[in-house]
């Protein structure tokens, strides 16, 4: 049943959200002495394999999916793209 | 001193390494009638905001940090990119 589809789904905090884990890394980075580091915002990247009909039906169930599981729209939002099949792919 | 760059850090787990969360993510697609989906890993996504003389200097900073604090050597990979200034980056 169709082809099998790789999908990267990049889910982030909205502008404006708290981001207390980013906090705790940008000031161990400066701590580490990356003075430089004004601010660092932790997000979730995730790489879905699928079998669907065609990349447009595998691009509209990751996006379905991000909606209703991946991200929370309350605080998050979510980016998606198909990236072709596993075989031809990246590594 | 310098402009500001933003990094984009991709962290994923190398392949071969047990996910627990993704093996919970995809059970709970298939659960909710994703019956397609057959794979899904867990990475992260990070946003760094920091200052450097210019974007080879940043991207060699971010190159670092990655090594030294954001990524687990043994099991996760990876990959860091400067997306220009915050101010003309995305939203």
């Amino acid at each position: 049943m169709g082809e099998q589809y790789l999908a990267k789904v990049y889910i982030t905090l909205k502008p404006g959200v708290l981001d207390p884990q980013g906090e705790a890394v940008k000031q161990g980075l400066v701590t580490m002495g990356y003075e430089g580091v004004k601010e660092v915002r932790v997000g979730k990247y995730l790489e879905v394999l699928l079998e669907a009909e065609d990349g447009h039906e595998a691009f509209k169930q990751v996006d379905e999916m991000c909606r209703r599981l991946l991200s929370n729209p309350v605080i998050e939002r979510y980016r998606c793209e198909i990236a072709g099949s596993r075989e031809d792919g990246e590594t």
